[in-house]
């Protein structure tokens, strides 16, 4: 059924992502509503469980290391993903780092980058997860792996603005990904067909990382770029592990996600 | 009108914050709904600002520095901190607080404490913040210190659970406040009398930190404090700032606070 159902799901989410309408002028069926607490008085109560609740604490790192989304916030985490609010959401933090990105008084050495992960910050993989009880199953290697390789990441509209402004800033930009060596063409082909055309640099897991966190690779990354004396200047990602550990540039930026947790 | 207003606004505060019934079951003519998002099916559309993204990124440290809460948005903090959403996401930290001080082998040394901030964190002033406009009014520290010298400050019920808990575990309480030392005295009271009956230390903001930034003034305090061979194994406030800066302690804790940001 599932290959029936995916090419349905992948026009409907190129519609959310490319469509400059508003998600809320389209007809589709299932979406009821867009983003229902499932608790408080218009909520169907989760019992011990507030799904908005949960996905806060997922958000300020007060909730670390969790293996999967609730299982009784399948449905409350697909109406927020497919839903308006989290495209507000990232809006809200792309509207900050616009505003960083505007006060900044480049020097324009070609010393000056911006740090931006892959994987929910620039790609999506959105199709992938909806396939896949929206992170209510345990992370599968194989399967994820499989969708990385067919290259059809779609483009995070608020991302690709950020992008924008900060290549027209002079600013390079750094791609930093938990992603594989394995995945380098692949990946760089995928950036360039959604339009993120040009970088300094990316990056990618090499083995000699294989067992490491993504905030040790990142965090050493990060060091050897200012080593050879660059200036992080932004930093942005949807996981506190992109964000935490050291040199962790001027200022970071914590997208929304509420599906899976990266250490 | 304030002064008849108050009375009774302080009494549904209080059967918010002590009954142990659901706010839903009480007869609350104006709070027509508890957590409406003021974007998506449900909600009423604020051009170009979802209240709620505006919300997460306030929690996330995305938005820093924020003077007031946007104006537009005062009925849906009002409404969020009156309502079920902000006991269930406050209750939400603490469960995570309460999961990693049972995981705890605690050695009883006496060295061991938890910091606890104390505005909006133990003590909760929403009765002045809810006759000011919920953010939305500029801060003002007449008014707000005329309110912290009546004493009435509300026991925040979550945190007291983890007060209590950390307690039994043989852990010492230090609560290190922005308040200034000549509140020692009135803050000392409140607390007792809402349930927060001992601690090890309580630390106000001496004259020398005044113009220094929270950050650098809690800071310095958790060193100082380190330097007697205390250890911090846990660090809990509702401001960035509480946890933020250096000897920020073992794991820290953000609790909920749309309502004012401090540096």
């Amino acid at each position: 059924m599932e290959t029936h159902v995916f090419p349905l799901l992948s026009s409907f989410l190129s519609i959310i992502f490319l469509a400059t309408s508003k998600a809320s002028d389209l007809h589709i069926p299932h979406q009821i509503h867009l983003l229902r607490p499932q608790s408080g008085a218009h909520g169907r109560d989760v019992p011990g469980l507030s799904c908005l609740s949960w996905r806060l604490s997922v958000e300020t790192h007060n909730l670390m290391g969790w293996k999967t989304v609730p299982q009784q916030c399948e449905n409350y985490v697909g109406h927020y993903m497919l839903g308006k609010q989290y495209r507000d959401d990232s809006k809200a933090v792309i509207n900050e780092a616009l505003l960083y990105a505007q006060s900044l008084k480049v020097a324009g050495d070609g010393k000056e980058i911006w740090v931006f992960d892959i994987d929910e910050t620039t790609l999506s993989n959105l199709p992938h997860f909806a396939k896949h009880g929206f992170g209510t199953e345990p992370y599968n290697a194989t399967t994820f792996n499989e969708w990385v390789m067919e290259g059809k990441g779609l483009a995070l509209p608020e991302t690709l603005k950020l992008y924008q402004k900060v290549l027209s800033l002079g600013i390079k930009i750094v791609f930093l990904t938990g992603r594989t060596e394995d995945q380098r063409s692949v990946t760089a082909t995928n950036l360039k067909k959604v339009g993120f055309h040009t970088w300094e640099k990316l990056i990618l897991k090499g083995p000699s990382y294989t067992g490491k966190t993504a905030v040790a690779y990142k965090s050493n990354e990060r060091k050897r770029f200012e080593k050879n004396g660059y200036r992080i200047i932004g930093n942005i990602g949807d996981q506190w592990s992109d964000i935490l550990g050291t040199n962790t540039g001027n200022r970071t930026f914590k997208l929304p996600d509420p599906i899976y947790y990266v250490s």
